[in-house]
């Protein structure tokens, strides 16, 4: 799968994966309107909204893009009516041609982490028969379990041509509280950093492995350290925009060959028609703000790499 | 929350969990051919044959334990039926008394994390109204991604009277990959350990804390220390049965007034009526053994506290 990934990235020119991470206040008011007075206001309807405004983002920036990430927390949030929307956003995507990273970051002990990789990215067998469940394209992993929590994973990326990238380093403010704590002198990240690349070898597909790693671009002097200790590895970058991370940040999380590295913006995009950066979209027009604002987050990338 | 668990644990002397894992191989046949009659060879019929399998084991052990503990992977691994199923088991354990742990392992960036904790334990609110997703009484969280990951959980807690189990030791085979490295001479899981007490003074309900943590039967020893660094979090123990945790090894989970743990059990109790040692169930008395089974458990555990 990580090969398909490169292909769309090469052909798109744009290293950039679209979070599609909704939250009712993105929602201009006509849309959302719209979903409560045909499905009532409540979850059904807020899943509705969602839907539209996914389908109206993904219409937009479909052809210059590579990627789209929903983050599966923000359907979650709304019950099974948001689970629903999160699966026709999957299928959505899928059919326009997005490749779809699901953002869950699932881990669990072996047996239970299959069932995750089977729903999310497998086919679960039923009296003979194969269904996919979510069937996204990667899924985020959770390292915490070590290698029976993530081997589940390899094993279906495996038998179904799928990816996962695996945390490292996250974006958030607090992620050194365990993960930059020092082992023999080496910080947690670095550790499991090199696990990553362990397991990557068990999925090698080209010249990258379906095996990728999580690592924020609020943080690019480990990213630096962590794209030498995982040459072959595909790092997913959050962090990018509203979270503080930039251009310049990113350089060292790619390899020579400007590969190695699809980085992420949701609220920066989604979100972009309500900012003041984009105020000529500021009548509702979701799309059109998405559009521009991916194409400045391409240029911002293509310049810091040039 | 954690107050009515540990009333619940007194009522019932129990201090025992049914994980309700369900897999088709439980399931007898009878049942799953009533199910896949009823809704089709296809996950809606597995996951109403999860349903009814799940029913039939409440009904027999409402009386006898304090609580249940669904592993989400099992349900999600069919798709949005099975995420139905996991719903419709959480609320009938509640309406049957039992207090629910929904085995998530959830945990992201801030944000992110709030929408989960919301999702799962909170209400979110649509248009000034309060709408429950799961609204399960507790749930496990992951803390690769630190204090800000889960605070947001331990605020839904606060405000909802909820709890939450964090991993600190897990129960399986290649957990000691990265919790058990050393950080200044002591183990990660110690240093998570001192963390979730930290996090648990947020969150005080009678002598013990809403946040609670988890640490696997398979590892007594580290348990020994664990109850000793964290004195007031209540420990849900998994590992107990098919994974090899006996009620000899339990006994340091427990704090000397025999509360302080609550011990997990599986398929040891769902999957009795397969097993040689309740071999008179084996014509598919999956209720009766399981209930059995349980009442087992709990002569085990009370002899090893004795």
């Amino acid at each position: 799968m990580i090969s398909k990934l490169v292909d769309k990235i090469k052909k798109t020119n744009a290293p950039i994966v679209v979070g599609l991470d909704p939250k009712l206040s993105f929602i201009p008011e006509d849309m959302l309107k719209k979903s409560f007075d045909e499905k009532g206001r409540n979850p059904e309807g807020a899943a509705d909204a969602f839907l539209k405004f996914n389908k109206e983002i993904i219409d937009h920036i479909y052809d210059i893009v590579p990627a789209v990430k929903p983050q599966i927390a923000m359907y979650e949030e709304l019950g099974i009516p948001g689970l629903i929307t999160f699966k026709k956003t999957v299928d959505y995507a899928k059919e326009k041609g997005l490749i779809v990273i699901g953002d869950i970051k699932r881990g669990d002990i072996g047996s239970t982490s299959e069932s995750y990789a089977v729903g999310h990215l497998g086919q679960v067998s039923i009296d003979g028969e194969k269904f996919a469940g979510f069937d996204e394209d990667f899924a985020t992993v959770n390292p915490y379990l070590g290698s029976d929590g993530v081997e589940p994973f390899i094993n279906v990326c495996n038998s179904c041509d799928k990816g996962i990238f695996v945390l490292v380093k996250t974006s958030n403010p607090s992620s050194g509280e365990f993960q930059d704590r020092l082992i023999d002198g080496r910080p947690l990240y670095e550790i499991v950093g090199e696990q990553v690349r362990k397991w990557g070898e068990k999925s090698m597909d080209g010249a990258y492995s379906n095996v990728g790693a999580v690592v924020g671009a609020t943080y690019p002097e480990m990213g630096k350290v962590l794209r030498q200790i995982m040459p072959n590895t595909f790092i997913l970058v959050p962090g990018y925009g509203a979270q503080g991370g930039k251009g310049k940040d990113l350089v060292h999380f790619f390899n020579e060959d400007h590969l190695g590295a699809i980085v992420n913006s949701s609220r920066g995009i989604i979100a972009a028609w309500k900012s003041e950066a984009y105020s000529e979209f500021s009548n509702g027009q979701v799309g059109e703000a998405a559009r521009k604002a991916a194409l400045d987050m391409k240029k911002d990338i293509e310049e810091a790499l040039a």
